[in-house]
């Protein structure tokens, strides 16, 4: 039994509480696939391929994970990686409402793809990429909430934007 | 890599949603030992022996599934049978904020022991000890969600509790 | 179309909050049958018919109400006297997960009788039958919250009480 | 008595499960009018009266429901069709809180009205127009959970979307 | 010991909500601060100014209240003023998530900074400034829930935005 | 303005984490009572006198706190010792909702008390008297959730509880 585990996310950007969801993950699967949706209807900051870099630059230390961009239907790129079960982090109960309407919808769309909660640590469950954009956009500190490659894209995109705005 | 899963519960009585969330981790795992807890506190309606009995019964036909009791601390059980990863079954938002509370605790009594959650089947979803327990109670009809052997255990264990008042 | 609406609970005791939610309901149904249950395991404070006497003369004015007791399963009791709708009040959110798992339950034992859901006016919202029960224990005034002659086999009820335990 | 029900909604598009909700209302009101919001500000994928004609196409084997569209506050409709009650979806905890706060407003803007509440049948729980349109976006398979009229419209238009984005 | 308490949002617009948690704030701490967000993510319907002047108004009747726009972060300005405390007003579940959320992260930003929580009194637990804008947009009556001031302004708002509409 | 806060509970045992929200009131407010309840229907596991001594000796070091028994109602005690407000600990979403049905009940019956509510530090929001005494019942570590004195004294109690059993 060689179970291959998908994560998959928008990942605007990779949190701390993201980066400790997949190194628990990766022990307890043979494998862990990281995949970052393209997501074009949240309208992310941060373009696709920088999502997909600065997972790999955070989790480039973990052996059997692997970062994988996708835009298509979550189920079918689970498929095409031949991964058995999603996985996916619950923070709060809101979180939970929508995870759980989605892993039933799942369910009948791939029965054979199981769908499995894991928890972060409590330092990290107020972590939230919407909440770390928030303070970056206001030019506040976050960095104790994000790896520093991290930091300083996202410092440096928020940089632009400012710019922009004053031209 | 080959995980052991522990699935703890009291289980009294094991439901069909109980049975669906097994089949669908020993899936996922080498090994899953389902764990049922004496819970002197909760007074059950069945003895232990008895609920490890039909726990044993319904889910016999699972290679990789082995049913124990335990009487101790969930953490100290997980660890003396080697087990790396503690199932929980979430149905609702109130059994999310008591799992979420105590896979926390659990994680400060023990770092090593990972807390996971996997959702019933929408078909399972409203499925209940407590409900079964309390139809059983009032002679109604509960065979469409557990096993023909718990129906039959359950519904003598209420003839009994009938008869005893009566005389 | 006459649909026959049975809005069943404890009623220990009958509170503004039960009173306003059957006269909205008895404008929206020919008829309303107030259900209430014998609930031995919750071992109420007043004894079943004293509950379902204080419902009677609480709700006594309205013509296309009937208060009944019952001692069976919610749902051969509904059938038993035709009803077609059970009527719940929702004020929380604990309150709307309980509701939902015990009506997709009732859903597969009595697939004809459907559940329903009202919710209290806003001044209500607060009103529960155990937090009137714990301010009477303690000799506080809870004149507001239900009827007088509530209010009247309460106080008696908790004087008893306290007579018993200082003899 | 003869109550009017109107059940109101966006539709965008009309599911299986709004279809289920719907037929169960219709058993218990002599009338249910299902009220097909404009809803300008949500930028429906459908215009509006694609979302009234699908609606009365799924929905027009039931002798006793009417569909019409409104762009006014829903008050305001409820009354002009003369309407006593409208009935509303509860599907999970976040439906349940602000579907309260709604109720809540409309008794004051409007006592006559009552708001009532149904849950969908568990097999239906978890579809949500919004996840319909995320995975018809995506050319996943939908068809499960809509009518084939409906299967078709979506389908069509999001391929209208993807040929305008390639051009 | 004078505790500053501040509390913060976007007040699009300020209702009786507000005005009734800032009235209690009031009486307990010797200074509150309204702090008006400029909030521009959101997009608010009423201009910043506005808004400030439109909590002036409703507010000046309480000597220890000032109200002050900001648009850095929230912690910042809390300290820029020498708050040592923020109030939040709790109404619903989904508040109360996204509240705790956003209390831990702040706490790590600023520990010397504490969060509270007061929560409406019943009879303005169900108003919210987007329920507000959503029935003045459609011409309904909202006078109920705000100030005469503030309905002039809003009133007058959509009244604009409608006539822009039409040319 | 000096504003005296109540801080009630039934406190079997205090545990860390109501030791850092009392911290933290104390803080806020020139006087914090911690008002212990006799809660005689929870029927404590540690004699009323005993919780108002441990709660003592946790919070001796707090100039401006005090430690009072009490077994009356929560908003009659406030008054008798001049609280004007009730300070009270959320940590979840069900504490949430029972507080705030809670919280409104007791602005009717006590129109001049406020109440208000402070979340735990993250590390100790898992923390519970209920879960605290469940892992001691069961002879597990608990040293890391408790002061050492309550720890002892828990330990005890549940030594002799053992004994009692085995005799």
């Amino acid at each position: 039994m060689s179970t291959i585990a998908v994560y998959p996310g928008t990942f605007d950007p990779i949190t701390n509480g993201h980066a400790d969801l997949v190194e628990r993950a990766a022990k307890l699967f043979p494998k862990v696939i990281v995949a970052v949706a393209a997501s074009p209807k949240k309208r992310p900051a941060l373009a696709h391929d920088v999502r997909i870099q600065l997972a790999e630059e955070v989790l480039g230390h973990l052996d059997n994970v692997e970062v994988l961009g996708f835009d298509n239907l979550l189920t079918e790129f689970t498929r095409s990686v031949n991964g058995q079960v999603v996985v996916r982090g619950l923070r709060a109960v809101s979180d939970f409402e929508y995870e759980f309407q989605l892993a039933n919808m799942n369910r009948v769309i791939a029965p054979d793809v199981e769908s499995l909660f894991l928890t972060p640590s409590e330092k990290h469950s107020y972590i939230s990429s919407t909440l770390v954009r928030e303070i970056a956009s206001l030019d506040g500190d976050f960095g104790m909430f994000v790896h520093p490659k991290v930091k300083h894209v996202l410092t440096e995109h928020y940089r632009q934007v400012a710019a922009a705005k004053r031209s």
